[in-house]
């Protein structure tokens, strides 16, 4: 079964790395683009075919590991 | 008009900062995990409203400066 642990910046939160890509894309002449954030992806395999007990095992994951909660939020999707 | 650049290796690359993860999840006891790749995201915010001129420009900035074709794919959502 195929997952994917999106990871992202809360709101609010500064992204000095976002910026930069913004400043990159401007002097590259992309036009309009007005903001920028970054953040990760997870593609995660997982064995078994249990969706709800994968879902609960990655947000697990999320809380642990894979995301700091203190600023950033994160998504599961299943079979992604 | 957001718009949402995904990155991730291509299937054959070598992904150790995702085999990492992989081992760290392992050890904290988190079942079922089989693979982990490690990809980016970028949350675009665009000036104006014509969508296709957008994809155009974000094809050309993954090309150009996000995303490193020789080893990795990328896949533009508008509206996302």
């Amino acid at each position: 079964m195929k997952a994917r642990v999106t990871v992202t910046l809360k709101t609010g939160v500064l992204d000095p790395q976002g910026k930069a890509i913004e400043g990159a894309l401007k002097s590259l002449g992309i036009a309009g683009v007005d903001s920028v954030r970054q953040g990760k992806v997870f593609d995660i395999e997982l064995a078994g075919h249990d969706a709800v007990a994968a879902e609960a095992a990655l947000k697990t994951a999320c809380e642990k590991l894979l995301a700091n909660t203190v600023i950033e939020n994160y998504r599961v999707e299943i079979g992604a």
